[in-house]
């Protein structure tokens, strides 16, 4: 028996970090590093797709999981190839056997937005809608040491800023950690690795920096990871997103703090209670 | 002679915060303001543009804000109406004569992305480069003053986190705050705001808590507002827009801490050196 098919993946990952100067309030020429944020085009089968603005740190995985979450792509056997040529911004994806779907799916394009202007292919959000998880029983100590393994990572945010982290989580293990300019592109970006390596979403922890709107719920349940944790808020409609989908959401997770805003029968109590954060 | 036709607008803004109840670490049920997130999409002459997601505050401004800044409006006179009607999330915009341009330009929609995955329509990145704007003089006290002026500001924020604010200052005034999920949003708001009382750009100044990413400094150069000013950090791609189109940027200001990554020369130390911030 052959082992499936896996895509080839150039390997045109770029430093995340640039430097310029900036004059501070006293007046002192300081180098700062900044995140870069570079155009990259995807084409499907030569079909132009999208243009994500992106740190440009994993643009394979990038690709992948972009095409994956926006189910422009249902297998990872179907592509044999993914290359990406900065010279020309252009992530070229080359499928053995074009979807039938992949037309209709395409001209199907509806425009949402989350924190930017998003767009979201096909039937996502019926799919979503009918999802429904399981997520496990976490105990607060739990929480408190991913927290404190999460802040060991962030390394561009810490040089930089300007960029969101996500991280996919097994216990307190971290198995992966992506930072980009765009929230969603290190979501995407941590779905096409998990997808390269097998990885299953259900036993795993999603922890992002950034803010718990509709749209990142919905990627989460995509990758069907039962159990959301941000250091921000929700939204309303990503609360909503969260019930219907039954993921356990917590937000505002920083320090000892933290707000359980679905799925708190499943958390765990078994920390002295610490001094509440301001919220 | 005639007034100049006024587009009309219904009134369709919506509280922009609900409450939920979580749990926090001590196993306390609390009640926290959450902001709303509703799916707006825009209707050009009944053609299907975008669908936002909005907080729904000024929902007729967002929208013509958006047009305007996608160059898919070229003159408020065009605009017979922005109707929005929540029951559907649709905001009718009906135009006196529909512009040979708008099929044209719908056509030829290149999705890109800032923090989502944002759509910026036609040949605005053209018409962005060949801007050179014409920064004041700005002192620092000026830049202190205004901090402390916006920090007044941000009401949502303050109440549900999970949004960022932007406002449109002369001087010290504030003369439009506008809080949304999206930053792009927010930016946008303010467009559709100064589009319908006629205020200009060139010595205006344009706060933001968000981070400036290239899409960001787009809208502003396409505001014509020379003056950028952020809490957040700047990405290398918002760097280049913001040399190229000569703003002036300060970035990271906070406290008595701020750094100009472009147009220093046009600021003024009127001020004793303070503690420098972190970064």
């Amino acid at each position: 028996m052959n082992a499936p098919a896996r895509p080839r993946l150039s390997q045109s990952g770029r430093p995340p970090v640039l430097t310029a100067e900036a004059m501070n309030e006293r007046g002192e020429t300081v180098v700062r590093g900044i995140a870069t944020e570079r155009p990259l085009t995807i084409y499907l089968d030569r079909r132009e797709v999208v243009t994500l603005m992106t740190i440009g740190q994993y643009p394979e995985h990038l690709v992948l999981g972009y095409l994956r979450n926006q189910r422009l792509l249902e297998s990872l056997e179907q592509v044999e190839s993914v290359q990406v040529d900065w010279e020309t911004g252009a992530a070229a994806v080359t499928t053995r056997q074009p979807a039938a779907t992949e037309d209709e799916r395409l001209s199907r394009r509806t425009v949402t937005s989350g924190c930017g202007q998003g767009t979201l292919f096909g039937n996502i959000l019926e799919e979503v809608a009918s999802t429904r998880l399981q997520p496990p029983r976490l105990r607060q100590s739990d929480i408190y040491r991913l927290l404190r393994s999460v802040a060991r990572y962030n390394e561009i945010y810490r040089h930089a800023g300007a960029v969101h982290s996500c991280a996919l989580c097994h216990g307190e293990e971290i198995i992966y950690s992506v930072e980009d300019v765009g929230r969603h592109n290190a979501v995407d970006t941590i779905s096409g690795m998990m997808w390269m390596d097998g990885v299953e979403g259900a036993d795993k922890l999603f922890y992002t920096t950034g803010r718990l709107t509709s749209e990142m719920v919905i990627k989460v349940v995509q990758m069907k990871v039962p159990v959301l944790l941000s250091r921000s808020g929700i939204t309303h409609a990503g609360l909503e997103y969260a019930r219907r989908c039954n993921v356990l959401t917590i937000a505002r997770a920083k320090g000892r703090h933290f707000l359980v805003y679905h799925g708190a029968g499943n958390v765990v109590l078994d920390e002295p209670a610490g001094e509440s954060g301001p919220d």
